[in-house]
């Protein structure tokens, strides 16, 4: 084994940060034979240098992080800062002075990815980033390297633990969305702005890194379409029960049957109590992987928190040291197929549409007149009725999200319609 | 790209080979784009020419393999025949000639796999093996590569599809395992001769492959304690209902509390309908890691088949082909723990036990006894009677297997007890 050390600088050392440098410091021996190096931690860039930071070493703080990536002597940057600025200029210097780049941060990865790995590329550096999607769930190397060989036509998944916490403690306990976010806020799930969690943020910038490299192209988080959970009302969610179904925060990316095109979205959506993502609970992550031979595949587990984004970050670590002693980087972007990503409109998906009507004769008539008029067939029909107004529970079967969303537009224009009162996708079947 | 093709020898033309054949030659330039070169098959080694196999060129069939793997210019040779000899010759001589080698052939590298890691160092190429566990589920590189930062405790799962298949009919239709077998065997999900599956030869070899890997050591199948299905009965699963439990064949790979050597066994157990791996239907396959850092991860998907375990072949494919044109080689063995393996006496288990009784005062009494001479606790007791006979379930806490297997030796020399009607462990709490 070679005995001089390999030279890691680290920036940010917040939960994530503190336990990659407990795992770095007391887990050396191992990390050494597994790399066939030892490592040294050279350096920690924080903000805040007097912060009291247990079993992390007071000597290796600066806030200088620009002047840490710039010592030239460094082989590997771990950046768990987070954001854009200054985050960029700290990873591209970085790989201008040689060192290959782990992180975390899917909405630098998710903003300007391309930008990032042709820097890599350029300097003969590696970029890993399994951290930033689903915790220590192993997901990027897999759809990178082990599914290299197949056709990826699909990846469904819950990718964000906050929301699905949120959503599982409104089905199991009958909560409304503040009361569920309020306990999830207690509890430390929800942050105090929660707004990159329930407004689907989050998970739209690990739908635009996982739809890239499942396609093989180029997605940002300005292609994914993105809808909160804010609007999910316990009615919507007691709708769903009514179905055999319960609500999640879905994040789809989807080859289009034609293959020309690709799409990526993030929203609340019904699915069946049958299907295996049904039963995620918490704040757990899990991912269904479809593809041509190797069929579908699930991955589940933590999907956030220090210690498991820390395990995500080591595994990126002994690659991207394993490839600085051998010379060699590892396998980068692939953006060969340059599909584009299409808008929302042409999801091919399935509505269930709860409408307040006049309880008439003649309402669903006109009612189905609607849909049939915009060439969206209808899957079932609940109605029920009481004192003069009555409901109306449509579920269509799939048609394009367009053609649904104008025949939504459509029936709100009709005067006996007196309201929508929801409306969601539902997936999964 | 260059253009001048890498060359890829198959030796084996079954259902994973023209599987293979099919995707190589119909997505020829994903494959390239993926690689960054052309690949090209150079020859199909099989032992009948003559057999009509549709999309596989007719004139790369010889029935010499070892020719073939002498050539010299064959960068990769994918050998998806199986079994001991010839294989391990062909694998040691592909080496030599300076090729990768890709195997589905965990009964190879479970036998021997440590001696063919040496030879391919030697020689500088890579030897993957993805599709020898749990077909396309990446399983392997994971562990190998993304949980490579990170301590991994326990591997528990299900990994064989014909035995889960059984268990699932046994369950689901409360059929005795012979007509569960004869369905199996019907519907192709059973061979003719079931024995490597139904007697767990096949989850101990996979067993064998995932210990070594987890925990950076050496496990032949020799060290994997095995027991067969083949005793399992309709009361069995009967008795696990009435503990809401299910019945399940799992591959568990422990590092033993004390850190200083790890268990490897494959066994029927009941576990918890509760537990993820309860759910798992029909021949599907999924898998448990507990690492420290990360947690519990799971990893589920169709555990054989020919377009599967194509899937995880032709992911070794790419990765050994990039490491030919970066004239590099990929993560390897990992055996530095030199952890020894202990045997099944060393386990901590938890046994529920079915006794044939005596329906007469004094017999719990005695029982019980016997349990607490043997240090092992109980946790719950069903009796039930019926015509001076009676029967006694009883569910210990944990204990060491030693303990549990002279418990029950004991209780067999007790007058009172008429048989031991069942004995299956429990795991998954």
């Amino acid at each position: 084994m070679r005995t001089r050390p390999l030279k890691v600088a680290l920036l940010g050392c917040g939960v994530v940060g503190s336990e990659v440098t407990r795992i770095i410091t007391t887990q050396s021996d191992d990390l050494a034979a597994r790399i066939g190096a030892p490592i040294e931690l050279a350096g920690i860039a924080v903000r805040r240098p007097n912060r009291v930071r247990e079993g992390v070493p007071a000597e290796l703080l600066t806030t200088d992080a620009t002047a840490l990536v710039k010592r030239g002597d460094i082989d590997v940057v771990i950046e768990v800062i987070g954001g854009i600025e200054p985050v960029r200029t700290l990873i591209t210097t970085a790989f201008e002075h040689g060192a290959s780049v782990v992180s975390a941060n899917k909405a630098l990865l998710a903003a300007d990815g391309a930008n990032l790995h042709a820097k890599a590329v350029e300097h003969g550096v590696d970029l890993y980033y399994e951290a930033a999607v689903a915790g220590a769930i192993p997901l990027i190397r897999p759809l990178r390297e082990s599914l290299a060989g197949d056709k990826v036509n699909r990846v469904l998944g819950i990718v964000n633990g906050t929301t699905n916490f949120i959503l599982d403690k409104m089905d199991s306990t009958g909560a409304g969305y503040s009361e569920a976010l309020d306990e999830a806020t207690a509890l430390g799930y929800a942050e105090a702005d929660p707004t990159a969690d329930v407004e689907g943020f989050d998970a739209a910038a690990k739908a635009a890194i996982l739809a890239g490299i499942a396609f093989h192209t180029r997605v940002t988080i300005d292609d994914v379409h993105r809808e909160g959970l804010t609007e999910v009302t316990a009615a919507d969610i007691a709708s769903a029960k009514k179905m055999g179904c319960t609500v999640k925060m879905l994040a789809i990316c989807e080859r289009r049957p034609d293959g020309r095109s690709v799409t990526a979205r993030v929203h609340p959506a019904m699915i069946p109590l049958s299907h295996p993502l049904a039963s995620v609970r918490e704040a757990y992550n899990a991912v269904f992987v479809e593809a041509e031979a190797a069929g579908r595949l699930m991955f589940y587990g933590p999907g956030a928190g220090g210690a498991p984004t820390a395990s995500a970050v080591l595994g990126d670590l002994v690659a991207a040291c394993r490839n600085k002693l051998a010379a060699t980087t590892g396998a980068g972007e692939s953006a060969y197929t340059q599909l584009p990503v299409s808008p929302m409109g042409d999801v091919v998906t399935r509505y269930h549409i709860s409408l307040d009507v006049a309880d008439k004769p003649g309402v669903l008539a006109q009612v189905a007149t609607v849909f049939a008029e915009h060439d969206v067939s209808i899957d079932t029909v609940r109605q029920q009725g009481k004192d003069g107004e009555a409901s109306l529970v449509v579920v269509t079967h799939r048609a394009l999200d367009s053609a649904l969303s104008a025949t939504v537009a459509s029936l709100r224009t009709l005067d006996t319609v007196r309201g929508v009162a929801s409306i969601m996708r539902v997936e999964g079947e």
